[in-house]
C-alpha cells in the first residue's frame, strides 16, 4: 500500500523524494482562450462560462442584499467554530505587523521602512461539493488586518445558483462584500483584466484546480502578482520511538484524503514504528469516506527507515515539505535543524489538521519543494514595504563623494551630477 | 523634448501614464534553446555561450586565486566610497531582521514564526562596459546578513576574459567567493539546473538584459523563485514652488541617461516650474556623455500640470514609480497619501542617486507599476518565514471541536479523525 525503503544512500535522496511533475502545457491554450474571451467579452462571457461550466445561469454575477440571509443558516455549532477559528487566525497574524524602521544612517540621512496595504486584491475559492470556507478565513483575515481598500472574492456557484452559505458566513466576518459567483480560469482572467462589474486587482490569492492555477501562472505575464505557486498538498512526518503510530497513521490520512495527487512521507529510525503506522493505515483507512482518493495518494507515497533522526532531518531539508510534523524525544534538537518547511507541529498532540483550521497559522503554504525559497501567507503577503530616504544638506554633503564616486565608476554620469549640482548649490 | 500634458481627465490617467509592452514572446524560443543546451551539457554549454557571446574563451568558469588579486588594483577613492556604501547599506538592511515571534493562542496552543535564510542563491550582475559592483552590494549585503549558505555570483567576463576589479572588491567584501564567469540566459540556466561547476539554486537575484529577464520569468516554470519581475527603470518626481529646477533636472536626467527605454514623469501644480525643468534640462543634457540615451528616454517622458498635489499624489499612486522623489511645502502631507511606490526621496537634498549607491536602501525596486503588489528587495527576500505550532493535550482538548467541525462541514472526515483520535487517547 506504501512503500517503506530502507536506509537509503545520500546519493539517491533527490530522485526518491522526486514530486510527480506537474504540466499545465497542454491546459495553457484552452485557458488563453478563456482569458481572452473575458479580456474582451467581460461579464457576459463570465456568464456563459459560468453556465457551460457550472451548469448555472446566474442572473447577476454579485451577491443580492437577499442571499446575504443564507449566511445565517448555518448550524450553531459552525457559526461558533468559525468564530473561535476567526479569534485564532486574526490573533496570530495581528502579532505579524511590521512596525516601522527607521535610522539616521550618518548624519542628516534618515532612512526608513513603511508597510503599506496592496489595495486592491483579489481572493479565490473554489467551490463545489465541499465549499472551503476555512480558505475565505485564512486569506480574508490577514486582508482585513493589512487593511486592503478592495478585496474581491471569486467562488463558484453551486448548482442553485448560490453561493454556499459558510462562504458568506466566513466572507462576512472579514468584512469582504464583494462576492462573485464565477470560478475557474474566467474568475482568475475577470480579476486580472477587470470586467464592468468586477474590478480590477493588483494581486490574486488563493487555491484551485489545474485551470485555476494554470490561469494564475499566466495572469503574472499580465502584471497581476500571485501568493505563490501551487502544487498538491503533502505531508512529511518525522518520528522516532515515542511516536504515536495510532495518531501518525491519522495524520497521514489527513494528507492523503486532500486529493490523489497527495503526497505523504514518513522518516523514522524505528522499523518497528514504520510497520505499526503501516497496520494502523490499514486499519483507519477502511472507515474513511474518502478512502478511494486516500488509497492511491498512499500508494504513491513513501515510508523511509534512517540510521539516526539526523539523518532524518537532512532529508526532511531535501525533500522541503509543505507540512511537518515532529514526534521525538528531542524535539527541540531537530526543530533547530529546519531549513525548509511550510509550517511545522510538534509533538503527539499537534495534528496537522489543527493548522488547516484552528491553531492560527495560515493553511496556505508552499508545497511541491518551493518551501525552500518562499514562505507561507503571512500579514506581509497583503502588504508592500516602501522605503524612504529624506537626506539634508550636510548629509548629502556626507555620502556626496562617495554616491559620485561610484557613479562615475559605473560610467553614469548624470547620477554623479545630480549630486555635484546640489553641493555646488547648498542653501545656507 | 518632452511632452507637457496640463490637467488631463481623471479617466485618461490610466492610458496617459501607460508604459511601453513589453513582450518577450519572440526571445523565448532562442532562450529555451540556451537553457536546454546548458540543462543537457552542462559547463561544456556554457563556455560555449560565452565564447559565442561574449568573444571570450573562458579556460575556467570560476574565479582562480590569483584572480583575486586583480580586487586590490581599484583607486583607494573607489574602495573607499564601496567601503562606505556598504557600511550604509548593511546598516539599513540589518534593522530589517525580524524578530521571532510567538503567541499562545488558547491556553496549550503555541504557535510562533522565525524567519529562516534561503539556502542556495544565485546573484546575477550585468557585465560590459559599466560594470555594476553597486548590485553587488544590493544582492550580496542582504544575502550576507541572511546568512543564506551558498552564494553563486554570475557575471559575464570582459573581452579579456577578466571579471571587472570592482565587482570582484564588491563581492569579496560581501563574503561570496564563487564568482562564475558567465552571463545571459546561459548563467540563470546555470543556475537553475546546475553544472558540474555550479550548484543549483534557489531563487535569482538581479538585473539583466531582454535574455536574462526572459529567462529569470521561464526558469520559475522549473519551481525556481526569482526577486521580481524586470522593467525599465522609472522616476517619478512630484515638486510645488518649492522644488529647484536645477535639481530636478538633474535627477530627471539621471534617470534618463538609464537606457532609451527608461521613463520619467514630473508631475506639478506650477506651470512656470515646468518651464524651467524645460529650459534646465536643455542647458544640462548637452554636457551628458550618454546624452543621445537620455535624449530618446526624454522623448517619451512626459510632464503633467495638475491643478493640486492632491491630486498629483491621485496619479502618483495611478503610475505607481519606482523612485518617487516628493519636493513641496508640504512634504509630511503627501507622504501620507502613497500608497504605491517603490523608494521615495524627500527633499531637495535626496537626489534619486542616492538610493542608488549610498543612502542605505535597496536599489533594486519594482518597475513597471509592480509596487502595485511587489516590495523591492529587503532582507525578507533572502529569507522564508516558516510556522510553528505545539499544542498540548489540555491545548488541543480547547481547540479540538472547532477543528472537527469545520473538517467535516468542508467533506474532510480524515481531517476530523485526526483529531478526534487524539482526544480519546489522551495520555494522563
Amino acid at each position: 500500500m506504501i512503500s517503506i525503503v530502507k536506509y537509503p544512500e545520500k546519493g539517491s535522496w533527490s530522485a526518491l523524494l522526486k514530486r510527480p511533475a506537474q504540466d499545465y502545457g497542454q491546459l495553457m491554450n484552452v485557458v488563453a482562450e478563456i482569458m481572452n474571451a473575458v479580456k474582451q467579452n467581460g461579464d457576459a462571457a463570465l456568464k456563459q462560462f459560468t453556465k457551460n461550466f457550472d451548469g448555472v445561469d446566474v442572473g447577476s454575477l454579485t451577491i443580492e442584499s437577499l442571499e446575504w440571509n443564507a449566511a445565517s443558516t448555518i448550524s450553531d455549532e459552525l457559526k461558533k467554530a468559525i468564530d473561535e477559528a476567526y479569534e485564532n487566525i486574526w490573533k496570530f497574524h495581528a502579532l505579524q505587523k511590521s512596525p516601522e524602521i527607521s535610522c539616521e544612517i550618518k548624519p542628516g540621512v534618515f532612512c526608513w521602512q513603511k508597510s503599506v496595504p496592496i489595495q486592491q486584491i483579489g481572493l479565490y475559492i473554489p467551490g463545489g461539493t465541499a465549499a472551503l470556507f476555512s480558505t475565505v478565513l485564512m486569506l480574508g483575515i490577514p486582508a482585513q488586518i493589512a487593511g486592503c481598500e478592495n478585496v474581491t472574492l471569486c467562488t463558484p456557484p453551486g448548482k442553485d445558483g448560490l453561493v454556499h452559505p459558510a462562504i458568506l458566513y466566513a466572507a462576512k466576518k472579514c468584512g469582504i462584500e464583494n462576492i462573485i459567483k464565477a470560478g475557474g480560469a474566467q474568475a482568475i482572467a475577470a480579476m486580472a483584466f477587470g470586467t464592468e462589474t468586477i474590478q480590477k486587482v493588483d494581486k490574486i490569492f488563493g487555491p484551485g484546480n489545474a485551470y485555476v492555477t494554470c490561469a494564475k501562472m499566466m495572469v503574472q505575464e499580465f502584471g497581476i502578482a500571485i501568493d505563490m505557486p501551487a502544487g498538491p498538498s503533502e505531508l512529511c512526518i518525522i518520528a522516532d520511538e515515542t511516536g504515536d503510530s495510532e495518531f501518525i497513521a491519522a495524520d497521514l490520512l489527513s494528507q492523503a484524503e486532500h486529493g490523489a495527487d497527495s503526497q505523504v512521507v514518513l522518516i523514522s529510525n524505528q522499523e518497528k514504528l514504520l510497520k505499526q503506522v503501516v497496520k494502523e493505515l490499514e486499519k483507519q483507512l477502511n472507515d474513511l469516506p474518502r478512502k478511494n482518493i486516500a488509497k492511491i495518494s498512499l500508494q504513491k507515497s513513501l515510508m523511509i527507515l534512517v540510521n539516526d533522526l539526523d539523518e532524518g532531518m537532512e532529508l526532511v531539508n531535501t525533500y522541503a515539505p509543505e507540512h511537518l510534523i515532529i514526534c521525538s524525544k528531542e524535539n527541540d534538537h531537530l526543530i533547530a535543524q529546519i531549513k525548509n518547511a511550510g509550517s511545522v507541529f510538534i509533538g503527539n498532540y499537534s495534528p496537522e489538521s489543527a493548522g488547516d483550521y484552528a491553531s492560527g497559522t495560515n493553511h496556505t503554504l508552499p508545497t511541491n519543494g518551493h518551501a525552500r525559497a518562499y514562505s507561507g501567507l503571512s500579514l506581509d503577503s497583503f502588504c508592500k514595504k516602501i522605503t524612504f530616504q529624506e537626506i539634508t544638506q550636510s548629509g548629502l554633503a556626507q555620502i556626496g563623494n562617495t554616491i559620485q564616486t561610484m557613479a562615475r565608476a559605473e560610467g553614469l554620469d548624470a547620477h554623479a551630477r545630480a549630486v555635484g549640482i546640489r553641493l555646488k548649490n547648498m542653501r545656507s
